[in-house]
C-alpha cells in the first residue's frame, strides 16, 4: 500500500470513529444537534486525530480506548473554531470546502450554539476517557484534558483567532511578531495539542512530550507558510478559493513579509527540524504524513 | 450576623476569588481578555458559586483549595452563557443588570471570541483544582469536571437554549412540557452543577449526591417559576426591567400557562421539598438563602 492508499484508508477510520462520537439527533434540542453533526461532518483533512494517532503509535501506545475520545474531541474543538469563524460577524463566509456554512443552513443564532455546544461536547466527549482508563492511565488523561483546554483557549488558538481578527478589522500593517503570534496561536497551537495528547496519552515523559510540542510547532508553523506560498502559486482549480485572495485583501502573510524563496526554504527547514527531532525514518507514515502536508497543493 | 449581612459578605468573598481566577489583561489577544473580564465582573448574585461552597460546607468538605476553582469556572460558564445570549443574533439586548452588554463595548466579533474564551477558561480553571488534589481528592476532581460539563453542553445548559431560542423565533405556543424542559435545562441545569460538585467534591457518595441533584433541581424550577411571578407581580422599580414584558411579547411562561396561584403553591412545594432533600434546619445558612432566592423581589 503506497502513501496515499495508507492515508485514504486512516482518514476513513476517521471519519467512522467521529460518526461514533457524535451525538444522536433526538430530543427538544435536535436542531443543534444536527447542525452540530453537519459541521463536524464536512470532510477536512482530518489532520489533528490522524496525527494524534500516529504520534501515539510512534511513542509506543497500545490502548487506543484512552486514546479515541480525544481524536474526536480534538476535532470537534476544531470544527467550532471554524462555525464561529465563518459568521457574518467575523469572517462572514457563506461557503466552506464547497458547502454552505452552518450558519448559512442553520441559521446564526444556531450557529452561534453549535460552536458552544461542539466546544463543551468537545471536553464531555474526552472525559469518556477516565471511563476506561487504568491507575496508571488516569493521571494521563487528567494531564492530556490540561493540554487540550490549555492550546484551545486564550493563551493557545482563541488567542491567535483574536489577533488575527482585531489586525484585520482595523486593517493595520501588521508586524512580523504578530504574524508569527497569530500563526502560533491560531494555527500551530491545535497541532501541538494533538502531537502532545498523543504521546502523554502513550505514556512519554516530560522531556518528550516537549520535544513532541516543538516537533508541532514547526510543522503547524511549516503548514501555514505553505497555506500563504498556496494562496500565491497554487492553482485556482486545486485550491478550490481564488488564487491571490490574501494579497489583494492587504492581508500580510508570511510570504508578502518575507518573500517566496524564504518562505519556502523555511517550510523545508522547519519540516526537516520536526522531521529529526521525531527521529523518523522515511519508510514511516508519520515521516510521509509531515512531507505530504509540506508539499500538499491544497 | 443575620442573613443579609451574611450573605454580603460571602458575595464579597466571591468577588475576590472571581477577581483571583481571571485572566491578566496583557499580551497581543488582551482585548479578549478584557472583555471576558468585563463580562465576568458586571456583578449578579453569585447563586451558583454560592450553592457551590454551602453545599460543599454542608458535607463536609475542608479543603477549599479543590472547591475554588470550580466555583470560579462555574460563573465563568455562566457568564459566557449570558454574552452569547445577548448577542444581536440571539435575544439582542444591549443592558444586562444597567451596563452595556458585552457586544456594545467590544464589538459583536470579540463577544463571540470572548464567550468562547470563557467557556474553555473555566475547564481550564477546574482543572487546575488537579494541581493541589490528593489521591482520594484525584478521582473528586475528575468527576466534578464531568459534571460540569454535562450540565453545561447540548444535554444540560446549551439544550434549554437551543429549545428556547428556537420556540420563540418560531412564535410557537409551546406545551407545557417542553417549557418544563427549557427551565429544567436552561435554568436548573447549573444550579445542580454548583450543588452536585459541591457534593462530589466534599466526598459524598453517589446516592447522597443523587439527592443534591434533586434538591438542586427543585430550586432551579422554583427560581425560574417566581421569575415568571416576578414579571407579573414585581415592582418595575425594583426588578429593573419593565413589568409584564414577556406577557406583551406572548412569551408562554409558567404562570400564564398554569396561572398565579398554582405558580406561588409550586415555589412553596418545591422550596419544601428541597430543604427536606437537604436536612436544613432553620438557623443554617443555606436554609437562609433558599428561602431567600424563593421569596427575593427581584
Amino acid at each position: 500500500m503506497n502513501f496515499e492508499e495508507e492515508l485514504t484508508d486512516k482518514v476513513q477510520d476517521i471519519e467512522q470513529l467521529l460518526r461514533r462520537y457524535l451525538p444522536k439527533e433526538e430530543g427538544f434540542q435536535r436542531t443543534v444537534l444536527q447542525a452540530m453533526n453537519y459541521s463536524v461532518l464536512g470532510g477536512g483533512k482530518r489532520l489533528r486525530p490522524l496525527l494524534m494517532r500516529e504520534v501515539f503509535l510512534h511513542c509506543g501506545g497500545e490502548n487506543e480506548a484512552i486514546l479515541e475520545p480525544f481524536m474526536a474531541a480534538l476535532e470537534m474543538i476544531h470544527t467550532y473554531s471554524l462555525v464561529h469563524d465563518d459568521l457574518p460577524a467575523m469572517d462572514n463566509d457563506d461557503y466552506r470546502r464547497g458547502r454552505r456554512t452552518t450558519h448559512v443552513v442553520y441559521g446564526e443564532d444556531m450557529a452561534i450554539l453549535a460552536g458552544d455546544g461542539l466546544l463543551n461536547y468537545a471536553f464531555e466527549t474526552a472525559m469518556k476517557a477516565f471511563d476506561t482508563a487504568s491507575g496508571t492511565e488516569y493521571p494521563r488523561v487528567a494531564g492530556a484534558l490540561r493540554v487540550l483546554a490549555a492550546k484551545a483557549g486564550v493563551y493557545g488558538m482563541i488567542g491567535g483567532q483574536v489577533c488575527d481578527v482585531e489586525s484585520e478589522s482595523r486593517q493595520e500593517v501588521i508586524s512580523a511578531e504578530k504574524l508569527l503570534f497569530i500563526h502560533e496561536h491560531k494555527t500551530a497551537a491545535l497541532i501541538e495539542a494533538a502531537m502532545m495528547i498523543g504521546g502523554i496519552l502513550a505514556g512519554a515523559g516530560e522531556e518528550p512530550v516537549r520535544g513532541l510540542e516543538k516537533a508541532a510547532y514547526d510543522i503547524g508553523i511549516a503548514f501555514q507558510i505553505q497555506d500563504d506560498i498556496l494562496d500565491v502559486t497554487g492553482s485556482e482549480e486545486v485550491l478550490g478559493k481564488p488564487i491571490g485572495s490574501d494579497e489583494r485583501n492587504g492581508k500580510q502573510t508570511y510570504v508578502s513579509i518575507y518573500g517566496l524563496q524564504k518562505s519556502v526554504e523555511d517550510v523545508e527547514g522547519l519540516s526537516r527540524e520536526a522531521i529529526a527531532l521525531l527521529k523518523l525514518t522515511e519508510d514511516s507514515f508519520l515521516y510521509g504524513l509531515i512531507t505530504w502536508l509540506i508539499h500538499r497543493e491544497k
